[in-house]
């Protein structure tokens, strides 16, 4: 049975399966000291730049705490919005590592503005307050929407007038990079992102994400950063493999694309529903929305997700890339028979 | 090319891989609460006991620096070898992670002994002093040795009579059981060992280590401590059927056996090689050795090693499930030759 | 000049000077084992009820980052208050100490209601979720506002029935004490506290903070928690003596008293001068005042005090032990006069 | 009683006493921005160079970790000597602020030197090791033996030489100044020490320390390491006050050369005595002696002392400001009229 439980729910792509089984030929020096993590590293290269240092770790919480911890001394904080996976979904992993306090900002869409940044930072050089030093943004956001290229420059522009750096969790970039029409360079490196957590398990993998260091400065003890943080894989080669497959051709925006474009049929099939309020926009693969009890007890029957807001009955329903048009539509037919009766 | 590198420069088994490829198979829901982990949850069971409590994480530093965390407050000890992986070769994680310190004991052979650890509790009691609370051995030690299930024994109740626990860092628990011929459950459950490091990659896996604890009151909060940790995989079903695929059948012994008795042979074959002095008795997968560096140098050619210690000029070579008689015979031969020049 | 910028601001009380230079008497054993240390203790039981454990500190925040080191792990959280100390004057300290994430409500007053902590349960039992421990409340608060004995026992309530401690930070406990006209015990055991960071420093010493348990099954490794966060003074005789002059007197209630009368004839002052809006109830002693600026930057040559809110100009004004009447009646004849100008 | 337990169990000197209560004179601001504090730190210049900037803190574990904090990422290492104060006596704190491994060198009398220093840096460059960044030399030591200015000098050369920083234990420096006939600043500044924990309670504080950056682009962030690590004073004023009357006159000198004074006259007269072993050189103000069972006992009657090594029967004497050459005899005379009977 599918579900719109979440893109972890699904299995990895076949391209990538067949990559990482490719891989499994021989010895090959462990800890990414080998072929495969050389050309993965040269692939996110021509994604994000030459400066770019791409480092691959086990999960996206290990992506996000170990990029923090290269940024970040206990004195610091952290801006992000009220709704960051490192704030809400890591139990506690970020202040965990960095010892660092995490400011949320209230959002709407779970999009922080520039000015909300410019106004955290009243407290800055005085002792007494946690020092921010690192502005975390989701793209796309943890709302399925997605931060325009102006809207992160922005926010850049204003943390690094004030000495800060900023970090982009990207579990689901490529979903944002698909929304957009633009290249990971586009929406990245050139708006002024210094740190990224890139996602591969959302978008297709077995396992593995990447900490890529757009300011390479940034990078020159993250070796040392990764393995003190757990996250130093010793078969490496079978994480960069699968890398390779997914950024080194076009399947990391095939999927991201497809997965969209099934939330998006999703999204409008399900507004059609009587009683059903649709609550942000769909603009990557994540829907939520306002089902009433009546409708999501039954509907969970016919494929799984998430309650959102208990108190106001808001859902979250996740497409991915193996979401067929068929699972939408049994979905959204199912919705609109309960709505109707 | 193979090479006595390390047990982490092969590949995964066959076997291994075709379970994990089986796994992907639709949606299953994430985080471990799927079919797979609890078919392998079962199985670890089957070998240690049925009050264990299985988790998978993402790798061996992994594995023990959650364990470790579980156990240990900051105020509190480690009491471990001077060679013990956690403290010469995780960059620090177990002190950054749990903020203890770890009290190494000096071994000849990396077996710590039961009066060293009654001796190493002195300062219990006095706020001054770190407070010795966990004792962790590895087994097979980093040297290839093998405790004796009476000298674990003798550890856990010296540790357990002072209120300590004791962890067992089992990264190659299977060379050690193929080596005693026993079961998992008599060198583990049955001698005292609250906590183990269940090892995975360095016996066949593509990835994936696990957390079992043997005492499961010391489980109660450890699913928050291994997510804390950045040690909760997403598509658990990944680590979980390949740990049923080892575990489940006779693979992890197979696997191991061979491994041992291809250091053996390789044990064997170089101590005749004259001028060669084999450092440490090879009971489980790994020789050590003096080589002498005209040796040295031009044996690396033959099948990549790393040195052991720079100044006596004594090397480590690790065999695998996938070293073959050849391999071996290649090596030693070479070696013989070039030592009779 | 006198003060209203900060309790800290005053020096120390004669009495309390007097009691530490009287223990400048020969030789005593370090580290607590001492007999004022025994005497300051006792005094504290007679307080707090027989089962208090009280341990001394050096510094507010040493008192709140050792308390709650206590009470949690790095995947627990603290649920507390907007303007908590510990969440917005301490730099961090509390996270960087605990590895836990504070959960913050926003409060009108100060003050957290047992609802506000309900709600904020929501996520317990979900491993991605930091799992919260530990409600940590001020009294007097940071606004000046003094929870009412059943508000607190109401907090305690729900507190103790979803398995959380309550902590609370008595850094002007007095204060509150002498506003409600009830027993320190009233106010903090009977109502369900179960640690408290209890002040000193601000009601009249030169320096140095006690840490109570008074469930005293938590402070069993408490001696370690303090050393091993830096709060154990050697030469702990001259905090013990310290406290024994305040608390094993009246002198604590006569400070506390009368500098929550200054601060009220202060309140009562500016109330009166066109323009000046008073914002927060005076309970304890702090005044908050929106001054304007034409009044804030002259009054500040007569009296120096901090800005609050650099938005809405709103200062906070703070009295102490030593502030005299006629400080305040000078501060404010300046105010009416810089008003009316 | 007098004892022989520690310098801690002294209380403080008459002059600090006075200038502690002479302190006690209206209103200040608090956190330091005091003119105390002010004066303090231009008395520390004095000795230590222009460019030495000291910060004030609560105790000597507090000086020592937040010194470390201010050098250390969780990845690195501090080497030390196996007796250091850091590594046994302050309960892992310095492990538990810095997350960062202590390396402990053997030594026989408390002093590490260059060439040991060099041997621990084998694994520099690697990212399964713990990264040395600090080499902590205690000045004293542990043991009352005194490093020679060249000695410093050549591990400072060696630390510097490979990217490490200098950090000096100086809870004792004044003893060793005494000892050696130099300035302070011929002892730290001159020969290499990048970051000094300057010692006060033990020269006759009520409480203090110093963190003195001899390399002023350590300290740019230290006010917030020193705030988030619960070592900021509110009152400052009366540890500065406290400083200014050690260091502002000849006092810190005039009380250790006492110490010394006392501790070489303990040391001669013990030695006399039949049977009893001095086992370190007597430089400092710390005699270590094997009494044997039978002197040990009675003699603690006379003066109380701790046991230095409970197997071999070795002993530490304490002497401080305030011991007397009547205390010394007392003693002395005890121990040979036990001795002969």
């Amino acid at each position: 049975m599918k579900m719109f439980a979440s893109d972890n729910a699904s299995g990895a792509h076949p391209e990538v399966m067949a990559a990482l089984a490719a891989a499994n030929t021989g010895h090959a020096h462990a800890y990414g000291y080998d072929e495969w993590t050389e050309r993965a590293v040269a692939v996110l290269k021509e994604h994000l730049g030459k400066q770019a240092q791409a480092y691959f770790v086990f999960n996206g919480t290990g992506a996000n705490v170990s990029a923090l911890s290269a940024l970040l001394r206990p004195y610091n904080a952290v801006v992000c919005s009220d709704v960051a996976h490192i704030g809400t979904d890591e139990c506690g992993a970020p202040e965990r590592f960095t010892g660092s306090k995490l400011i949320d900002l209230p959002t709407r869409d779970g999009k922080i503005t520039a000015e909300q940044v410019q106004d955290a930072l009243a407290g800055m050089g005085e002792e007494h307050h946690s020092q921010p030093k690192v502005v975390s943004i989701t793209q796309a956001t943890e709302y399925g929407t997605v931060y325009r290229p102006e809207e992160v420059r922005a926010i850049a522009s204003t943390a690094h007038d004030n000495g800060l750096y900023v970090h982009m969790d990207g579990a689901r970039l490529g979903n944002a990079a698909a929304f957009l029409g633009c290249t990971l360079r586009e929406i990245v490196t050139d708006v002024g992102v210094d740190v990224l957590s890139l996602g591969g398990t959302k978008n297709g993998l077995v396992f593995g994400e990447a900490v890529v260091f757009l300011d390479p400065g940034l990078a020159s003890e993250f070796l040392y950063v990764r393995k003190n943080a757990g996250q130093l894989a010793s078969k490496m080669r079978f994480i960069s493999a699968q890398f390779e497959a997914l950024y080194g051709t076009g399947l990391w925006l095939r999927n991201a694309a497809h997965a969209n474009r099934m939330a998006r049929m999703l999204s409008d099939g399900l507004a059609e529903a009587p009683g059903v309020t649709i609550t942000q926009p769909t603009e990557a693969n994540e829907v939520f929305a306002i089902l009433g009890e009546e409708l999501a007890g039954p509907l969970r029957a016919v494929a799984d997700f998430y309650p959102w807001n208990e108190r106001t009955g808001e859902v979250r329903l996740v497409t991915s890339w193996d979401t067929t048009e068929d699972d939408v539509t049994e979905f959204v037919e199912a919705a609109r028979s309960l709505a109707r009766a």
